[in-house]
């Protein structure tokens, strides 16, 4: 998989990208990330990317120009899957949307910044917007490393043990219940019995309970959907 | 305000933290971030952190000692206003929630990383647990990260022109409509011509309109909210 992130701010695409899961990922080359600083593709003289918006009102906004000139450099290259455009009213991202974008061989996100950016941009060349959850952020970077994480740790062989990925929250229709380590006594605080017991048919048990529990208690719509599909 | 952050892998926690509207806040001294690594709180000779999971299963778990150390050595030096843990079956994360810590003091979050953290850290030193989303991510770096992007933004002078926060998606109930910049016509694709009329009466009542129609579509249950608090 292929991934290019279009920001006005790329100092800002680091941390998540360079280490941990998807750091190793791209080590180990079973993903390509590439990211591109909107100010090279911009055509004014100080490397201009915003402007004032139309109507007045506080806030800048991205123009076009740079974004249709950096969007179309990349895919007169290539095929992209979809380019996405991480924005709050998008369509709500979900498990189900990495689990589909995971199969993807080409992947491109536009990162807004500031106050967002003109609307043309969105009209013609974004194929998908997604939205992270009902919070407001400075810039579409921490959603588009969000959702390549999310994406990345699905691929075939990015997660040392691939079962790992296939028992997480959401996966089945059910969050996860707790999970113990040692010691079995911390502080006078034990780690339940069951989980010791060395019997998997009284743990698998005790772990599909804590989790209908845990979905019945926290997120009631996530298990009536659960139950109905039963 | 003071935000404390704990992680296995803090390595992953730069960029966002760095640059743009978090790093120009701690550069100016409107909020403090200190990372942690949890490895320097740990008791075992190889600075371990994590073990298997009792009852066995994919991943690792965060073990209960360094987590303790680590938060005990904190909050003997000062009370904070909460201990936030993000995971996916926590309370899901919105604008209200960014709304109500921004006036925080001192805000501490923990990473989990694997699989999870042993459930005695999350019963016994956690105040908060929210969830960002209905995905699953291979830490609680990014949620960390992107809940102090949404609450830093908030805090006073942060941002260039107050007002930019309060017409943002959501502090009205609504999402925002369109915005537009200059060129007034970019390859044949026209501003909306209400935009270029200097009428600010129709340019809010126009705004509001799109603003209307694009909750309607894209979040019916938020539009009809708005509606029923009218």
């Amino acid at each position: 998989m292929r991934i290019d992130i279009i920001s006005a701010v790329p100092q800002v695409l680091s941390g998540p990208l360079d280490h941990s899961i998807v750091g190793k990922a791209r080590e180990n080359e079973l993903v390509e990330v590439h990211i591109h600083d909107l100010r090279d593709y911009s055509e004014d003289k100080h490397r201009k990317v915003d402007d004032y918006p139309y109507g007045g009102g506080a806030g800048m906004v991205l123009t076009p120009q740079p974004i249709f000139s950096c969007i179309e450099h990349l895919t007169d290259q290539r095929d992209y899957d979809e380019i996405i455009f991480p924005a709050p009213d998008g369509d709500v991202f979900t498990q189900e949307d990495a689990n589909a974008l995971s199969i993807s061989q080409n992947l491109m996100f536009l990162c807004g910044h500031y106050k967002g950016v003109d609307q043309r941009v969105r009209d013609q060349l974004i194929t998908r917007e997604y939205s992270m959850g009902d919070y407001v952020l400075s810039g579409g970077e921490l959603p588009a490393m969000t959702m390549t994480d999310a994406i990345v740790r699905l691929l075939p062989g990015v997660l040392g043990d691939a079962e790992s990925a296939l028992t997480d929250s959401f996966q089945d229709g059910l969050l996860e219940g707790p999970v113990y380590t040692r010691p079995a006594t911390f502080r006078g605080l034990e780690v339940p019995k069951v989980l010791r017991s060395g019997d998997h048919q009284k743990v698998n048990q005790w772990r599909l309970e804590q989790s209908l529990e845990r979905t019945r208690k926290v997120r009631p719509e996530m298990y009536k959907k659960f139950r109905n599909e039963q």
